[in-house]
């Protein structure tokens, strides 16, 4: 029914760093077997929460590759592969196909501001007649509060009418519900993942796809107890408001920081507090202040094995 | 008195692209040099008009590699280097300064919204620490409607205390007057650039270096002319004027495909209009609408030699 093979719970995989910034490659693996060992069904490396834009193309190869190469089956994965020019975008996804990745998740080129839908549709034509590759599965990334630049569902329209086996969902971000179940009702079998742990099961009941969020890095468990009850048709509300009593704890913050922040606490390592500027490490305080939240809801942090 | 050696009118210039969508080298020079000769003390290469977030970074060094092993001096150019990822704003960086660039012009990390001035003090300063050739100048990119990321006055204050310098100047594409007057005025010797013709004049009375302009790719005679005028103590009201009705004509469309359309007719090479996705091509029929306003206004496109 859903189109493509990625389905579930997806974590929006953080990127742990060395102290010189340059990315960790045996934490980065180590994090996606626990993900996988805890709940998520798949991993969407290189998003927003991965810090993707902060890498250079070179980086991003790398990481997509030290993942694969590790033994982590490409299908599972759902590397982000937008970038603002055509060029990258293509060398990118070439990599993650040959990877084996089960799909990627493309930006738009986000640089540019009110574009028309022809000139994106123009953009994403270019990337996937380059690439040239049956394999390609993309998942557009719509996330407007982030990119300034949106994915309308008439672009889906284009593009889905177009391309109809190689684009085949969306993650959206955009945080508007009505948005995502007229995405998932007007394109048959468009697989819609929500970006916000608390649509997961809201989107389920519309025929949505799963889910890849920031939140997953922690909450794997919980995320994974809410797809299975719903698809195993029992009552999913318990796991669904522990899940969603956590996004409200975490998105106080910055998102990939307080995240990072709590791999520091559930690994005892401080060096996962790194992030890349622009992006600060969450301050002592704030790091309090976010664990005794999370204590208030009864949300202990997991501990890694 | 202003810091840095880059002053007067900068053309933000095009990058003609061939049918294939890459960068046409030898129009490039060819339109640097006709820039130069008619009315442009410096060239922006590399930035938005010139679609530099649309090309990936091999591209990007080739550009800037092209002009100066053509000859055109380095001590004129100001290549845009600004990118999302510390790692490539210093690579791209390192190619300009070696290549001789009179300075830089360096957008934020643009992806990233809502990010505190501390996180983006931290981004410039590794930057300019990984860098580290004391020949850097940095030029900021303040162009909020585009990157939605802004370069405020404390975090401009941030950069001159700590890399007095090395951070000397900023181009402002905000259109927010009072923003430029008060870089001027608070930041002793930071030269302020209006990204837009109709502040050339104003911002030189308030202590302005000069502009950097796409209009300047078809208007360089019109503005070099308010540059001298006022250098001169001559009345620069005329050639104000002149240059303000050619801006106003333009900005009705979206300026790198007017201005590729502009330049079509200029060289009677319609190879010109060539633009990267997500930019379109200007229509037939909004190509005819602009050039029959510039006529009535009196503006004749130039003819190149």
């Amino acid at each position: 029914m859903i189109k493509g093979n990625l389905k579930g719970v997806f974590a929006a995989a953080l990127t742990p760093l060395k102290a010189d910034l340059t990315p960790d490659d045996q934490k980065l693996v180590s994090h996606g077997r626990w993900l996988l060992a805890n709940g998520c069904d798949g991993l969407a490396i290189l998003g927003t929460t991965g810090e993707a834009n902060s890498f250079c193309l070179k980086e991003r190869i790398r990481i997509i590759e030290t993942m694969v190469e590790a033994g982590i089956p490409g299908k599972v994965l759902m590397p982000g592969t937008g970038c603002c020019s055509i060029t990258d975008a293509v060398t990118l996804t070439q990599v993650a196909v040959r990877a084996g990745a089960g799909g990627v998740l493309m930006l738009p080129p986000f640089y540019y501001k009110n574009v028309s839908d022809q000139g994106l549709c123009d953009f994403f034509s270019n990337v996937i007649q380059q690439v040239a590759d049956p394999r390609l599965k993309i998942y557009l990334y719509h996330f407007p509060q982030m990119s300034a630049t949106p994915i309308s569902l008439n672009l889906i329209e284009m593009l889905v009418k177009k391309y109809p086996d190689t684009v085949v969902g969306m993650k959206d971000s955009s945080g508007d519900f009505d948005n995502m179940k007229t995405a998932a009702k007007n394109f048959p079998g468009f697989a819609v993942f929500p970006g916000a742990d608390d649509l997961l099961l809201p989107m389920l009941k519309e025929g949505g796809a799963g889910c890849i969020t920031a939140c997953a890095n922690v909450a794997s468990r919980q995320a994974g107890d809410v797809w299975r009850a719903f698809h195993d048709k029992k009552d999913a509300t318990a796991a669904h408001a522990e899940l969603v009593a956590v996004r409200k704890a975490f998105q106080k913050y910055p998102l990939s920081a307080a995240l990072k922040a709590a791999m520091a606490d559930i690994t005892g390592d401080d060096s996962w507090l790194t992030v890349r500027p622009p992006l600060v490490t969450l301050d002592k305080a704030k790091q309090k202040q976010l664990f005794d939240e999370l204590k208030a809801i009864g949300f202990a942090l997991p501990k890694a094995a």
